[in-house]
């Protein structure tokens, strides 16, 4: 702040002169003090000169509304809701946040750095004031060829250069519990920086749990029991309680917040679609949830707000008092959270479910060009299996959760696996599409139910190859070519045919498409694959296949290197004993 | 922390190889969940690597001893001890305090920025951790003549040097609120730079409160109402509950706290004498207070540490917890608060009330030549009154806060001020002594009590120029130039001979003797003092005298520079209308 702006902010504040903005006579939460202040909010320069009778040259009437803080996702991958930065502002602003704790790691996966400068600049078009974490663990294992890679290097240059907040959660947790030295790089170098690192620690607990946490790290939001929570928040960690659109733990840890330890907790959505959206908001959802079990608003709001400003250092923000960003939201009780208006910076940003501003967006061609895929045919697809007894990657049902079982299937004279509609089992291939490298590696996938067709995906996290599950190679090699031929994305194909497709173009993994638009679009898909390709209705086909390249969710997953067993940690044969 | 520390921090944790330190069975008391842990703290390399089962190379057994994080003092001015860093610290450390944040704004009035560094080097001979808040307010008004001087630049300065933790006391609260430039310069070079710039804003409130915080000052220990307590907290700043030897503010201020607000207190001194640390202790003696004043033990101890840790970014300490200094006190009991073991760094560094490692001392030789008085003579201290109505500077007995009053007194045929024994007035002096300036004010002292001789000082807040109160001018002179051959400090004269005297050649301000030194001759000086002069037992004959010269603490006050009007900030004459 210069020093004339700290003289208008001072005079502001001293009721010298009239604010620029104020909002008159609203119940402010006091997330300081714990109570409700009756008053006005003198605004000048994007900032609150302080809370009292004032007089603005814009007024706001609050009308006795209440004025919580802006709310704060504490963790999110905007990729994961399929749209780019502008459109998530453009979704999360109406509901009441004004600031997102974003780690871009599906994009960086694609794209390396360059994905992150695309991530910056199209940040630039939203009010929402989005602050990227550098993703830590880039790839997420050494077992599979992604597009870009972050190293301790990288790290060092990113951190340096001042435009991330701090070092995005840190997957590799065996590795850090293991004291492993690539790993112990990448922490130094976020250590030597003084930044924030966001933890991801699932089910690591007692001696781990304190090598982990003693390695700086000082977050987490892969909790699931309140065992867990307590666990991380003796040891100095904040919780992040999430409940997203595939993960919903906040529930159940809200049995573990005390008025004792709810400064260590905060809230966020880590993937969020914009289906959850539009139905049921962003943290204002988070917020009804807690009060619905019984925290008291005040925490709740805390949780929103103060805490995350405090965990991650953003000490501009998180409160309405003198000197902080007036990133206000209005809201009609403390029981529904429904925000009446949202200010960012002072401004008027969404009022009644509606973002004011006009959508801008940055140039993304620079991410259009993310299909490297060398000599793709059916032949890639072809098994020579010298036995019938396989090992499966079998779904278990409701999360992206797999066991590692044997099952007995059909072979051809070259024997190569065919389908047999009375057994759930079907090929499932991952296409190497980053490098060039020509890697097409073959599983087999249990309890998916397609009974026809294919379905392929350029986003699976977290390298983000080609995903592709079918009841023949000519059904998956068409479905693989056309969605290669429209630029990533969704699609969905059926004798030759193309069912359902939703493009991603940006790095094949998001559109520049409204959120409605990508609603309404995977409803259409979920249908066709319901009803058209017959997967059974308690199967979510996207985001299941999505997660079926993932090395670092238990038991059993499927990378371009071929079949991976998440417990032992190394690959593993297609063929059983 | 390198690479290879932070393998060995976690190998350890993770109990690989064994800890270079266990405490054995302890009950960690866990500020984070608010629960005691019964386990071993392992330490390697002064840092905290777990709480759980471990094996280390040295142990110490707790015995089920209580095991808190080290106290630190939020706001603390050594010199007000008369000792220099070395001493503090080897009086405070036995009562559990690990960590000071201290301003050593009478030094640097004093010695300016030499000053500084001599306090940043003596601190190395302390096992106490003194971080140190640069002196914001040197000197406190332009109304009087200091040694030294801080200035924005000199901020800038500093603040990149990185010694310094962040910005003391804004003392200079109107300057702030009125928006002045001089005030906005500093402040603005302390924002610059990111610091936390600690608060002083006595009576402040409404809308002059909202200009205070809104320009970045997190902090304030001059409350001394529960009102003033929430007014404070609810604009997002600290506030820091002082007890020290003069103001005791701490057990009004408890009724305050609740659980909702307690993360926003903090513990602190301000100034505390070797006496009340040797009779009373330091924080310990503030957590009993808390404690029987119906503070949780949890509260208490947070308010001793955590909350300090987070206020001032120290998140390397505050806690036990992974990866955080190994600062750690154990406690025979959470009511008594009586230290049995302190570690600082882990290493053992008192216990049952004694300081363990050897006191060494930095050369003080550059801070022993602080006295530049130019022709001081009995002639200076004549009056030349033209009438016997004058204005007096009244005491307000139990304070520092004076009464600008009325009355009438004797002249000699010159007009010069005579004694009266029938009126308790007597002739109260500053002298200059940084710059040579001869300057010499006299103003007329009521209600003191000396009945005979002089008193004079070398501790004068916050310019600390000499200041001497007595029943003639011969009395006067005599104590001034006897001060000044013994290098400053206090001074007891009668009849020409000196009674008493603590010499504190460190720029007149503190010694290099003990705590246990300047206790008996502090009391012996009272003794005399009132024995010997006759000064009335309810008044504290050195710190009374000590702030008459204090031109922020209302209402008359006399610098250097001629007797001075606090409400209307601006000089006043010593004849009254």
């Amino acid at each position: 702040m210069s020093k004339d702006q700290l003289k208008k902010l001072i005079d502001t504040a001293a009721g010298r002169i009239p604010a620029q903005a104020v909002i008159k006579n609203a119940r402010v939460v006091d997330v300081f003090g714990g109570g409700i202040i009756r008053g006005d909010i003198a605004i000048v320069d994007g900032v609150i000169a302080g809370v009292g009778e004032y007089q603005g040259e814009t007024v706001y009437e609050a009308e006795g509304l209440y004025a919580a803080p802006g709310f704060i996702d504490s963790h999110i991958h905007i990729e994961s809701s399929y749209v780019t930065p502008e459109e998530i502002g453009r979704l999360l602003v109406p509901c009441g946040t004004t600031t997102i704790i974003a780690d871009p790691h599906e994009i960086v996966n694609v794209k390396g750095g360059q994905g992150m400068e695309y991530m910056l600049e199209a940040a630039k078009e939203t009010a929402l004031d989005i602050q990227y974490m550098l993703p830590s663990c880039v790839p997420a294992t050494a077992f599979e060829n992604s597009g870009g890679a972050v190293g301790a290097e990288d790290i060092r240059t990113w951190l340096k250069d001042g435009r991330v907040l701090g070092l995005g959660e840190f997957m590799n947790y065996r590795g850090v519990v293991r004291g492993e030295g690539f790993a112990l790089d990448c922490l130094a170098a976020g250590l030597e920086a003084g930044v924030s690192i966001d933890g991801h620690s699932p089910r690591v607990e007692g001696k781990d749990l304190n090598a982990y946490a003693a390695a700086g790290i000082i977050t987490d939001h892969e909790c699931t029991t309140v065992e867990e929570m307590r666990d991380r928040i003796s040891r100095g960690m904040y919780v992040l309680m999430r409940h997203g659109s595939a993960c919903h733990d906040l529930e159940n840890l809200l049995e573990g917040v005390t008025e004792s330890n709810a400064g260590r907790c905060m809230l966020c959505s880590d993937d969020r679609q914009p289906k959850t959206i539009l139905e049921h908001g962003h943290l204002d959802h988070h917020l009804r949830l807690c009060v619905s079990k019984g925290i008291t608003p005040l925490n709740a709001i805390r949780m929103a707000t103060l805490n995350a400003a405090q965990c991650y250092g953003l000490s501009d923000r998180g409160a309405i008092s003198p000197g902080r960003r007036a990133d206000i939201v209005l809201l009609h009780d403390l029981e529904s959270f429904k925000a009446a208006k949202v200010f960012i910076c002072g401004e008027l940003t969404a009022e009644h479910g509606k973002y004011l501003p006009p959508v801008k967006r940055r140039d993304a061609s620079a991410m259009r060009s993310s299909f490297f895929v060398k000599d793709f045919s059916a032949d890639k697809l072809r098994l020579k299996l010298t036995s019938d007894k396989v090992h499966t990657i079998e779904l278990v049902p409701g999360g992206v959760v797999t066991k590692k079982t044997v099952a007995v299937v059909k072979r051809d004279a070259a024997g190569d696996f065919v389908y047999d509609p009375g057994a759930d089992i079907v090929k499932m291939v991952v296409v190497e599409r980053h490098k060039n490298t020509g890697n097409v590696a073959v599983a087999l996938l249990r309890g998916y139910g397609i009974k026809s067709g294919a379905v392929a995906l350029s986003v699976a996290h977290d390298s983000h190859n080609i995903i592709a599950a079918g009841v023949s190679n000519e059904e998956i090699e068409f479905a693989v070519q056309a969605l290669i031929g429209q630029g990533g994305g969704i699609l969905l194909a059926k004798d030759g045919k193309v069912l359902e497709a939703m493009p991603l173009p940006v790095a094949g993994i998001m559109c520049e498409q409204s959120g409605e638009w990508v609603d309404a679009k995977l409803t259409e898909i979920h249908r066709a694959a319901h009803e058209s390709l017959g997967i059974s209705g308690d199967v979510e086909p996207v985001m299941t296949l999505c997660f079926m390249a993932l090395p670092v969710i238990p038991e059993i997953k499927l990378t371009d290197m071929g079949l991976f067993d998440v417990t032992s940690f190394n690959f593993s044969c297609l063929e059983a004993e």
